[in-house]
């Protein structure tokens, strides 16, 4: 490995390993595109609605693509031309010593644009690639499910490995690659990787969840409540959008947000392990995440490869099987590690709390949105008295659980802090991006659990439209049912996983800022002073950080209810078509799925720019210790409002289920209304603004920690620095403006004529 | 003065005028007492309905008083022994020093003890007091509006400003009065002061909202929605309970809400000012602050006595002229003491820049509440879609709200740290705590528009019950709407002094702690460390005090929905009763107001003691700068939270008026159907958990201002500390269980037996 000369052969060895580890991950997924692809598609009136949801996620993934391109291609540039403002750091003219100054430059220019290319297009590959490869499944699943239980079964879940194994194997592939060529000068780059990637997972986390909600809601909203039509029923015009919003949301969206976090954890364990190397001479710091990662890759391939059934019933145990499997060799594999390459079992206790705040997440999760536990049974019961009486104990229980959440990740650094009790507070960093690390080493199993479910849900839906038999529809109703279960426990780690990644980014920070202030020979750094908010303009970061969530949520909300609304005309327009009704006519489903296309890309660069823009302004206005203000601003006030979204939602969403299964009068009882109510509330909170915060966090600290250098050395008073700030300011205006008014001269009626064009 | 040697002849002179004017306020209040006394109670018919209210009132009064007490007293005896482990301040000891060691003890324990009594005292009376008034006021009231409007007008808003100079006078008086005896050794007792008033205030605010939101959802479920009778029907059993519960929430707890700002404020003006004086030796430091009040009651005495109206449409404009009269002498007289005795200009800036602030948050809560604006025209337009598109709408405009007031909070502070640039930031601080002053500079005008509220209201409701004829309705409908109308402003100002006051606190903790620091020898004080959220424990402390208000308002609404339903089956049951839907029967109103009263005190306790018992547990176990990380994530946290359910609460109110007008289908629609729902859940948001976070977040920070000592002294090994701790948890885990339980041993069952007692 260049740069690092004091490397064992062990070490060495170990890193092509993992490198090799990664190729394996993304070969294994191949394999399994091939084993699925050779599924049959089923009936022709199968494909025929087949068609439709793969028409929609298509047209989707090419106007997102299209909106997105120059905003990468911008970024780019910016980012290459980055280093004539933001000099290389010590250590990358160290490692390129043999060179012109001028030529260091340009290759960490050059380092700096490609990591953040490839951080895009990984995100963008695990998103689309992965959404794409749920849509082959999903009717292969429909066809599968006429003949048995274990083959549906197979097909889904390998469909969902596929993603699983993309996000393990591109982001290990991701972090191992530059750290082999950069060496010690990897943070430079490592940066731009990550911001790549969140970037990109924002993008596909907002745009997603808004266009999943908007036609989940529209759809409900005419279908459920005002015509009593079942769902996916096929006379109603959003029910194809519904079923694109399925893998638009939870393949796309989900599967780029965890890939996101596993690379963010891994940049973060990366830059704070150098850190430590720098300390220490010791360069175990940086080999051991590196190597953790590598082991959890292999466990998957392993565990995934297990999962198998042949009736129903099975299938959670199946999953379940898969998952401790993975586990238990992965345990295994790091105790190993520590014994005979640590020497020392702090960093290994670390990953296993990490695992151990994976559980306890799940089991506050569990708690606080499972049928089977007391707050969601209170919720339903609540009903007796109205949707305001079920809202209002909604709102209290998501907000306890926010409590719970929060105190849990207290313990975890808390946890950290004991387990390097007395050492340097870049041990304590460390250890909390290790716990990261831990928390996401089965990401392969996670992700696969995760789009498992709307694998399941299309292929149910398929089968309505479709008009499959029976017992075809029970096999997938089993398989559905087992969906909404495992993607439920995966959305506890996706957030948990969010903030301990943001924390170690905020970690990164600190450490990025210390290094710049030893560079510039200032007597003190910012561990000596620390971001005090005891200081008035700290202070004041840190209230305008913890603004934001609420600023990004409320635009977001929004934005789904304006969508929505759109399809609820679209479809009563729809309704009073003569003979659909009455299932003679066949519904527009296109003209529902370009709306939803349109809002969901619409508000994406106002956002966007909120995300990337508001740290500027404060960095460049108060200074870089207001900045760390800001940023704890952010971290704290994101994670309670986000738990708190997803878990009303989810509560009130089991809330209406249990009703459906026969509690407090059952489906049409005027309980079951109130519980429709309580789900459409918490459906935008729960699927787009609640997750959208995941990402956001993470863009949000990675421009921070890109700008970091720019901030330090000049002056809020410099001539370049007015017009920066007038010119962020001139943008966050603008996309308050924007994201408010739905996008410039959108207006209805131009909508109408983008969706006609 | 005594200890203040050094006062000019003036200093004195003018200290002593401070004093003449609270009891000025105070004798002002005797004479209005008088006048509204001697008005006539109406009809025989009027004065039954007016009986059952008192009675109501009178009952919720007594108990409430018979569960606090025994906590005051203890409280009482725990801070009169606290010297014997906090031992006085070394100002206090400078001061007394003619004394021996002991009975400087004895006398600093007395002043603490004697001084939270006062506060406690204080804050209840004015709650009680003012409530007995606006009850004897509003019989007064509905009487006069059958003879004229003008009447009417002078006689409630007349019983309003007995409650605003009540808050005026014994703010000012408990204040000054503790400086005049102590001098230097002030701080010791004003933070008793503060405890007593802010804990009272608690109760009475969270007591007070259950109170009248349990009656208000109750009687609105099944009145409203289930019987499909309007508001304030006889045959509601609830609706005498709604109408004390009018009282007892917007009476006694706003009142008791804003004294205790009102409080704060010059409480922590007081401690930071005798920081300046320490620094500088100028005396004007701590007197302005005394002098700035004396001069806002002064003018609001005059303004206040020119209200008045002799047609429709008078009653707003003429409170206005009352509040800018005063506004105009104020500022005046400011001015000439800036420029005759500070000899300076940027206190005076702050003071402005104060009443800047609470426009500007007036305007924000205006935009965002009023039906004149956009937010709630959409929320109201989102009807059309049904409940939960309106809910949506409505949260995502809350949450919006919480980011531009929380903004201008921060420019607030921007604007101090401009005024004091260059100086130490003690005069920040201070420039803060002025910012608060100024804010509240009008209090009195203030608090008795906001009582106007719910005096016009239950008038209104009397006029009902004894059927009034048509054209005294009219003036009580109109003085009603006007009622509503000042409510909301005073609200905006309630909730953004709280937080200005928490501020300021957070700034005295930290005074208070480097002086603690400097007199136990350290080398640096925390203004030279800070609170450093860089540092893991200090984060961790930050994430637990953005817990709090979470969890708080979560047992909040938990308790009222629970009362509520209490409510709703006693009224459903009544209904069942022969003959009482068809008005042949009188329900039994008592036992709803039973109702109400045994839940609104059941929580007091559970609720009282997180706030005490949080920041020990967190103090004792990470130490007094994660205790300032606590206190920080506190205020950030409760701000946004309060802000937004108050906003989205106050939005969907005006959005169903907006409906009851006329718009979207008006009464009866199904519009109007969904923004009976979103009113329904806004409710206990915006009048219960919402008003109940701004007396507990400075709750809160006076625990640990009171506790600082002892945790800078102590460390968290010693054995008395974990004692400490273990009492602290059992305390705060009982409280919890206690509150979520709804308190122990209290089923459903047993409740009633409670009732029936």
């Amino acid at each position: 490995m260049s740069g690092l000369s004091n490397a064992t052969r062990f070490e060495t060895f170990g890193i092509w390993c993992v490198l090799i580890i990664a190729f394996l991950g993304l070969g294994y997924a191949l394999i399994l595109r091939r084993q699925v692809m050779k599924y049959d598609k089923g009936t022709e009136k199968m494909q025929e609605v087949w068609n439709s949801i793969k028409g929609g996620a298509d047209a989707y993934l090419r106007r997102q693509l299209k909106s997105i391109l120059p905003l990468i291609a911008v970024l780019t540039v910016l980012l290459f031309f980055s280093v004539y403002i933001v000099p290389p750091s010590e250590e990358a003219t160290k490692r390129f010593s043999n060179l012109s100054e001028d030529n260091v430059k340009i290759i960490i220019g050059f380092a700096r644009a490609i990591a953040f290319v490839m951080g895009a297009i990984f995100s963008l590959l695990v998103g689309q690639f992965g959404m794409r490869m749920a849509v082959e499944g999903n009717v292969r699943v429909a066809s599968a499910s006429r003949r048995s239980f274990g083959e549906a079964l197979k097909i889904a879940y390998r469909t969902g490995t596929i993603t699983g194994m993309l996000t393990d194997g591109l982001g290990l592939l991701g972090g191992t690659l530059i750290f082999i060529v950069l060496g010690i000068a990897a943070p430079d780059a490592l940066l731009g990787f990550g911001f790549g990637g969140t970037l990109l997972a924002l993008f596909m986390r907002v745009g997603g969840g808004i266009y999943t909600k908007a036609a989940d809601v529209g759809a409900d909203l005419v279908g459920k409540v005002e015509a009593g039509i079942p769902e996916d029923d096929p006379r109603n015009a959003a029910v194809i959008a519904d079923l694109v919003g399925d893998n638009v949301g939870d393949c796309a969206g989900m599967a780029a947000d965890i890939f996101e976090s596993y690379e963010v954890t891994i940049v973060s364990g990366l830059i704070l392990g150098l850190s430590l190397y720098s300390l220490t001479g010791e360069l175990k710091w940086i080999i051991f995440p590196l190597l953790v990662r590598g082991i959890g890759v292999l466990s998957s391939i392993v565990g995934t490869y297990l999962v198998r059934g042949s009736k129903k019933g099975d299938a959670l145990k199946s999953i379940n099987k898969g998952f401790y499997t993975s586990a238990v060799i992965s345990l295994a594999a790091f105790a190993l590690l520590a014994a005979l390459y640590m020497n020392e079992w702090k960093a290994f206790l670390c990953v296993g709390v990490g695992i151990l705040l994976a559980v306890a997440l799940d089991e506050v999760t569990k708690h606080f949105t499972d049928t089977s536990h007391r707050p969601v049974k209170d919720i339903a019961a609540s009903s007796k008295t109205g949707s305001a009486t079920l809202i209002l104990r909604g709102l209290a229980e998501g907000f306890e659980s926010a409590v719970w959440q929060t105190v849990v990740i207290a313990a975890t650094i808390l946890s950290s802090v004991l387990i390097f009790w007395g050492q340097d507070v870049h041990y304590v960093l460390y250890g909390v991006a290790m716990t990261g690390i831990g928390m996401l080493t089965l990401t392969g199993n996670n992700v696969a659990m995760d789009s498992f479910g709307p694998i399941a849900d299309n292929a149910n839906g398929i089968g309505e439209l479709a008009g499959l038999d029976k017992d075809a529809r029970k096999v997938m109703d089993s398989l559905d049912a087992t969906g909404n279960t495992t993607k439920a426990i995966t959305k506890g780690v996706a957030i948990g996983s969010a903030v301990i990644a943001a924390v170690s980014l905020f970690g990164s920070f600190l450490t990025d800022v210390s290094k710049i202030q030893i560079g510039m020979g200032a007597k003190e750094t910012i561990f000596d002073t620390g971001i005090r908010v005891s200081s008035p303009v700290v202070f004041i970061g840190m209230l305008i950080g913890a603004c934001i969530p609420w600023l990004f949520s409320s635009l977001i909300i929004n934005s789904v209810t304006r969508a929505a609304s759109l399809i609820v005309n679209e479809v009563r327009r729809q309704f009073k078509i003569p003979g659909l009704l009455q299932g003679k006519v066949r519904p527009d489903y296109q003209r529902a799925v370009d709306i939803c296309t349109v809002a969901a890309q619409r508000e994406l660069l106002g956002l966007a720019i909120i995300a990337v823009v508001s740290p500027l302004i404060v960095g460049i206005l108060l200074g870089v210790e207001a900045l760390g203000g800001f940023l704890a601003g952010v971290i704290i006030s994101g994670q309670l409002l986000a738990v708190f979204m997803a878990n009303s939602g989810g509560a009130w969403d089991n809330a209406k289920k249990t009703i459906e299964d026969g509690a407090h009068g059952g489906k049409g009882s005027e309980s079951h209304k109130a519980a429709v109510v309580g789900d459409t509330v918490g459906d935008p909170l729960k699927d787009t603004a609640g997750p959208a915060l995941n990402p956001m966090i993470k863009v949000i600290n990675l421009v921070s920690l890109l700008a970091a250098p720019i901030l330090i050395q000049y002056k809020s008073t410099d001539a370049g620095m007015l017009v920066a700030l007038g010119i962020c300011a001139v943008l966050i205006i603008g996309a308050i403006v924007y994201s408010k008014k739905g996008g410039f001269r959108k207006s209805n009626a131009q909508d109408s004529e983008d969706i006609a064009a």
